[in-house]
Parts: C-alpha cells; sequence; structure tokens
C-alpha cells in the first residue's frame, strides 16, 4: 500500500483552505518505492502503553512490527530499527531496500516499527480517532517512547541481542523520527540515519519560500521554458476560469472527469501545484512507480511539453496539459484525469492531518518570483483555524522547536543528515555537518530519500557515494559501541 | 518553610508498609538550609499548560518563580536556574546560598521555577490532588517542559536576555532534574550542577543495601560501638515490646507522647530508623537547622551516647533514647517524643509519595550485616500493592532509566555531579567522571548537597574546593557558549 501524507501548504490554500488542506498541496511520503519489493520478514505485535507520560490512562495496544534475521550474527549483532512513520509499516519496509541491502555485509537484523495511529498500531482500535480524548497520545513523543520502550523489549528478550547496538534509520517523517530518537535516548540507539529529514521546517527555522524555490529550481533545470510555462498558467487559468466558455475549454483541455465549476479552481490550481511539488519529489533517474508509476527522470518529461512560456492562453494550457498527463497517466490507462487526487489512490493522510495540526506545524509560502507558484503567504491564524474548524484543536507551532532543539543540537552526536538536491523537503533538512559526528550528505542527483531506496543500476554515483559513506558511519558506530557495550 | 520529601524504604517498610510509605524512612529533602537565610527576589507566576505532551486538555497554570537580577549583565549575562523539586519554592530559594553566593562574580540571573503540583504551582488548583485525571500531569517530564518553556519565554521577553546561556542547578530529586534537563534540553541549558542526585538509585543500577550502607558507615567512623549499639537495638525492642511491661518501658524510656502499642512496633523502629537516617543527610560540619536543628557533626553528638554496643537491653535502649533526643530535643523544648514525625512538622510529602508510586521508584534494602538496620528485603511487589491501595495507581520501575538512560548516558555533556562522603544519597549518584564533561566531585566530608549551602566559616576545605570547581566548569561552558551563542 502507498502512502502519500500531506503537508498543507499555505500556497495553494489560501482559497480553498479547508478543502485543500484535505486534498494537500505537497507529499510528504515515508519512503522511497521503486518497483516495490516484497522482503522476507515475520509479523509480531508488542503491548504498550498507550500513555507513556502519564499515569491515569492504563490501557494498551498492540504495536505491529517487523522483524528480519537472516543474516544477523546471533552474538550481538547490530539492530537496524526503523522509526516508522505516518503510514502501514509493510509499505515502509518493503520500499526501504537499503536497510536489506546492507543487512548481510553488516550481519544486522532488521526491525521495522510501525508509528501509533498508523497501519494496524491503533491505540483505541476503529476508536482511535473517534475523538479528541483517544487521539490524544499522538505524538512523536509518545511514539518515541514506544521504540525506545520496544527496542529494550528486545534486547532483554532476544537471545543473542543484549549488547546489540541499535541504529535509528528513517525517511522523512521517519527521519526526523530517527535524528529526534538519537537526540532523546542515545541510550537506546548509537546512531541515526535521517534520510530527508525536514527538521528545521518548523517556526523560522527556515525561510517559508524555500520549499517552493527548490520546486521551481527541479524545473528551471529540467528544459527551457519549463518553469517559466508554469509561472505564467496561472494567470491563462484565472483568466479563462472567469468565464464559462474558459471553465468549459479547461475540462476539456484537461481530460478532467467532472466538469471544472467556478468553485472548483482553487482546487484545480492546488492539483497542479501538488502535482509540481510530487514531481520534484519522485524525480529519481529511473523508472518508478511511487506516488504514480513515472518514467526516469520525470520532470524532463514533463518538460519536453513546456518549452514556450510566451504562447497564449489556450496553447499554453494544452501544454500543461501535456505535462501533467505525464504524471498522472505514463500508463495511458487513465481514461479522465481527477482533480481531488494527485498522487497513489491508497492515500492515508487523515493522521498526518491530525499531526501538522498539534505539533508538525511547517510554514511555506510562495511569492510567484523566487518561485514560479501562485503568491500566498505563510498564514498561520488561517492555519489554526482551519484545524480548529476540523479536529477541534489548535497547533502548537513553537513546541517541536522547544523539545528538540531547533538549531542549537550541536551537543548531539552519531546522526547522519542525507539530504537529496533535488527534493524540496532539503530545504528544511541540516545540509551542512555540524560537527564531526553530525554529518550532513548531500545527494545533488536525489529526490526524496533516494538513498533509502533499493540498489539500481541506474543510480547516479552521489547515491553510490551516500550510501557507502552511510555505511562507513554505521560500521564505526557499531564499532565503538562495541568497544563500550551499552547492555539493558 | 522546611519540606522534607520521603523515600518509601523497605527496610523499614516491611511491616508496615502503608503506614511506613506515609510517615517515612529516608528523607530525600531538596536543598540545604543552614541558618535560613532571606533573599531578595521578585515572585512571578508563567502561564504553563497543563499538559505539555497532549493537545486534548487545554487548561493552563501559573507556575511561580523567583527571579534575582542584583547582580545580573543585562548584555547577556548568563541565568542559573533552579529545576525545583518537590516542595515549596521558596524554601529552595532561601537554602541554596551557592547560587546567592556566586552570583555576583558570575553576573548572574538567578531564576527559581517552582516544581508543578508542589507550593503554589497548582495545575488544578486545590482539586490538583483530587483524582487521578487531575494527577495525570505530575511527571518529571512535564516539569521539564515548564522548565523548558519558561526559559524560552524568560530569553524572549527579557531585554538583554536572548543570548544569556542557562546553567540547570539543582540538588537531591532537584538535581537529577538538573542533570536529566541538561540530557534533554541541551538547546535550552548549557550545563548543569547536579548536586547530590541520585540518578542511579533506580532499578537495579545500584545494589539496593548500599544506602543503608552508607548511613552505617557514618556512624561506624562517628564513635567506637556507636553502630553496634543501633544493630543490637532492634533485637532489644523486640524482645522487650513483645511484653506489656517491655512496652511500658520503652514508653517511659523514649519520653513518648503516646504510649507504645504492641500494633506501634514497626512504627517505632520506622521512627528510629528514619531518625539514623536523616541525621547521615543532615551531618553537617556547623550548627545547622535542616529537619531539625541540630549541632556541629551531630552523628558524632548523638555517638557519644552510644559507645557499648555489649549493653543489655534496658540500658542500651536508654542510651539510644538519648541519642534520638539529640536528635530530636537539640533546643530542650520537647516535652516528649512524637513517632508520627522524624523531621520538620512542615513535612509536605504527599506529592513526592505519588511520585515515587508512578516514576520515583528507588530499591533499597537493609541486610543487618552490611548494615546496622534489621534485614528486609526489596519487595516491589508490596511496594506497589502498597501505590495501588494508596493512588490507585502502579509504578512502572523500569521508565526512568528507559527515559533518562541509566548508566548509558556517556554521550551527553556539561553535567557535574556533586556527592557528599556522608551522603546516603551518594550511593546512588555518578561518583566516578564519565568524560571531560562529565564531571563527578566527591566531597568527602559532605551530607547531603552541602556544596548548595551558603558560604560558612566552617566549611570543610573539601567544599569550598568543589564549589570553586563548579564555578570554574560554569564559567567555562559560559564561555563556550558565548563563543557560540544558542540564541531562542
Amino acid at each position: 500500500m502507498a502512502v502519500e501524507l500531506k503537508l498543507p501548504v499555505a500556497a495553494v490554500t489560501i482559497a480553498t483552505a479547508a478543502l485543500a488542506l484535505l486534498t494537500g498541496t505537497s507529499a510528504l511520503p515515508g519512503a522511497p518505492a521503486g518497483q516495490t519489493e516484497q522482503f522476507d520478514y515475520q509479523t509480531r505485535y508488542f503491548q504498550q502503553k498507550v500513555d507513556h507520560f502519564g499515569f491515569a490512562e492504563v490501557a494498551t495496544f498492540n504495536q505491529r512490527y517487523l522483524i528480519a534475521d537472516r543474516y544477523w550474527n546471533h552474538n550481538g549483532g547490530p539492530i537496524l530499527f526503523y522509526t516508522g512513520n505516518e503510514g502501514d509499516i509493510t509499505w515502509f519496509c518493503n520500499n526501504t531496500g537499503f536497510m536489506w541491502d546492507v543487512s548481510k555485509e553488516l550481519e544486522a537484523m532488521l526491525v521495522f516499527a510501525e508509528h501509533r495511529y498508523y497501519g494496524e498500531s491503533m491505540p483505541f482500535g476503529e476508536k482511535s480517532f473517534g475523538n479528541l480524548t483517544n487521539l490524544n497520545y499522538f505524538t512523536s513523543e509518545q511514539a518515541m517512547a514506544d521504540f525506545a520502550v520496544l527496542i529494550r523489549s528486545l534486547k532483554q528478550t532476544i537471545p543473542g541481542a543484549k549488547t546489540s547496538p541499535v541504529i535509528a534509520i528513517g525517511g522523512s517523517y521517519g527521519g526526523m523520527l530517527a535524528a529526534w530518537f538519537r537526540m532523546k535516548y542515545p541510550n537506546i540507539v548509537v546512531g541515526a540515519l535521517a534520510a530527508s529529514a525536514p527538521i528545521w521546517l518548523f517556526e523560522n527555522l527556515t525561510a517559508c519560500g524555500d520549499f517552493y524555490a527548490v520546486v521551481t529550481n527541479d524545473f528551471l533545470k529540467s528544459g527551457q521554458g519549463c518553469a517559466d510555462s508554469i509561472r505564467n498558467s496561472w494567470d491563462a487559468i484565472n483568466n479563462l476560469s472567469s468565464t464559462a466558455e474558459g471553465l468549459t475549454f479547461l475540462s476539456h483541455a484537461f481530460h478532467l472527469c467532472s466538469p471544472l465549476q467556478a468553485s472548483d479552481v482553487a482546487s484545480f490550481k492546488s492539483w497542479l501545484s501538488d502535482t509540481w511539488v510530487n514531481l520534484a519529489m519522485v524525480d529519481y533517474p529511473y523508472e518508478a512507480d511511487f506516488l504514480q508509476p513515472l518514467p526516469a527522470w520525470p520532470i524532463k518529461a514533463v518538460c519536453t511539453f513546456l518549452k514556450d512560456p510566451s504562447l497564449p492562453a489556450e496553447s499554453l494550457l494544452k501544454n500543461i496539459f501535456q505535462a501533467v498527463n505525464v504524471y498522472f497517466n505514463y500508463t495511458g490507462n487513465a481514461e479522465c484525469l481527477n482533480i481531488s487526487q494527485t498522487a497513489t489512490s491508497n492515500l492515508d493522510d487523515q493522521g498526518w492531518y491530525y499531526q501538522t495540526c498539534t505539533e508538525m506545524v511547517m510554514p511555506t509560502c510562495s511569492d510567484g518570483v523566487k518561485d514560479m507558484f501562485e503568491p500566498v503567504p505563510w498564514d498561520f491564524q488561517l492555519f489554526s483555524d482551519n484545524c480548529k474548524k476540523e479536529w477541534g484543536i489548535r497547533p502548537r507551532p513553537d513546541w517541536i522547536t522547544t523539545v528538540y532543539g531547533g538549531k542549537n543540537i550541536n551537543s548531539h552526536s552519531n546522526i547522519i543528515f542525507s539530504n537529496g538536491g533535488l527534493d524540496p523537503w532539503a530545504s528544511g533538512g541540516v545540509t551542512k555537518s555540524i560537527s564531526d559526528t553530525l554529518i550532513a550528505i548531500i545527494i545533488p542527483e536525489g529526490a526524496h530519500h533516494l538513498d533509502l531506496r533499493s540498489r539500481n543500476d541506474k543510480d547516479p554515483i552521489s547515491v553510490q557515494k551516500a550510501r557507502a559513506l552511510e555505511v562507513e558511519y554505521i560500521k564505526k558506530w557499531i564499532q565503538e559501541a562495541k568497544n563500550e557495550p551499552m547492555p539493558f
């Protein structure tokens, strides 16, 4: 099951914010998928406390985790622990080929732990999203406490694992969790690989326009006239959609499943924006099926249709259709395009929406100058009001930086922050090494956590080098831990 | 107001566990007091979220904090932040003379933050202890989140404080909080002085008998026959209390306010045990009034009455009375002794009892061989059953080591662990340096956090040196922070 999780972004939500929050704009998927592989693991369940941080609620739930020990050295071999993020853990497991690829060399056990409130790991079963009380334990802190308690139990109960060094690995939000987990529980994990983890996309740590600037840059580099064509498309849409005739034109030109209404125009533009963002995230060097089945270097394919930004409105938009059709209809099976859908049909974004309305507030904006999108400022009040409307809660935009340190993280150690040069999420990533043990790796040709994907013949040298460096650091951490074991 | 907080200890609780849990055995006070001084501070209140780790409860409460800036350098001078522990913050403030003594030299602002559920900082006012739901936010994690949010606000709102390096300082449980606060929020505090902080008195990190062995050693060193007299007293009490005649003798010999009943004997022995423990904690080199008004080196004074352990039961116990009378009646004002009281009458141990029944489970035991107490094994089940009976909850004995790292804390930095050689709590302290930046200091002649007390002419050289070293490290941390500011 492919999962796309949503980051509510101001740039496309100002007109129809409530809807946009639901239909999403830019996706924050958890792990990359090529051709989804099926790996050999066991599914297990661990009884977790619903509340690690209070004593009134004594309920427990079954946290799902997957375990594979084919290559594990049963005498204290390392454990690679995937810090599950916003989706079904089997999907992350099957789409994080890197861990499988290196397990033999490292003689490592693999564990993939599901994040509470996703997949099967529902603290209150089907009622987990039923009310605010049941949702109350849905935080990154509780999720990491689950990981800590689970790891401790595994080390205590699996023969030979008592002194096993544990490495946290994750991508995207899972990468943030991996990094934070090492920061908060260095007694539990000796190091972390945080792939494409935008830990600095909070509060004012990153300029709100950077995210869309990266997307734009990908299109700028992928074909002359490409970004400008998209930039010019908004006015063309605005002009055409002001008349019934224009709406009919757009409905036909874009092969829309439902005729476009005036009230749909904001959603229509959001759908286009999301598509450009998604393309930037999955601009992989080979054919892949992550958010959608796509050709190698899909933005280049898209840009072949967008060479002349100076065309009149109707011609320009016909080309825009050809461009998005690459994304939505690479297989040629789509009979029409549905503007309520931008990625896989297995969307499961309810949980992530709750998280953005509580802890995970990532301000973004666009100005149409440094980026190719319509200008929209970051409007926290509007964002908060929509959260209040949808969930009955208001976000706490300064909590993540307080609890996880913001940019003041230099006292921590043993974390690799890997970033893709093409990935918009890298705008909020750690892209410069902070110390000898807080390492930033840039993969210039990489989109969203390309390094966590399975090896591929078409991998650029940069990702091959990145993975080699990652393995080198992981080995170093393991060796250091062997010299100074942390039995628990 | 003097506060004595209770550590439920198996050694004296097996017979009347529920009572002993309330009347306590060994005290874990928060900060030392000599002659209580009155310092010049302002009292302020900060609006805190009741729940930092969930979004359903939106209530807030006023956290009290005290602030003094007489010597503060208004251009980014440091902030010494007392991480308040289990009691009224004004008492800690007035009894932590060290901070006041060094504030001029360091040009430091002093802040003393009250721990939630103590003093005036009640999340639900008078109903804070009313039910488990209201008590649910009473954890060390929430308390430290309060500290983090408060510090961030102070730095944002006090002109000149934006880049002020903050040092956490605390004693006893407050020392544990100072250490853990640096571990969990190194973005907020650049270092911590954790005085007499038994962070390793959890789970199986310390042999359960060590605590009472230290107490015993204090008596062994303070006079020939002293510890043996106490060791022999238990059988003498057991024998005498088996008859009505013997009970009458004991009531008279100990000048008890209420005649001793057979059912009181366990409490009577607990009261004696508590007294020996308390004496070990406050064995200060000068007259002081911490738990009780006492002479200099009170154990030596006590031991002058306990030179012959081979005396027959009645004579031995008459001497034991003389010994405890030093503790309970140094002023000569007590008309009789009350076995329900072992320290100041301002006891406020309800909160700490809750904490021991949730997170703060510190196993202790005695064997009568390595110590002078009656043999009592650690019995977690009994302890837990009593918690269930009293509060309706059961403790989680392995949580503290999971969340705060147990002995695996070597990746942290900038923490001083100071320990008194006479202090039983040092048995669970960090008494050997872990790294260049995790420093243990031993004060051989020190009882419970002597170093946090005001300067005194009778201070032994060891505590003078300890304080000098502490100031040296604090200056180093401040300087390092100045070189690499952490604006928030």
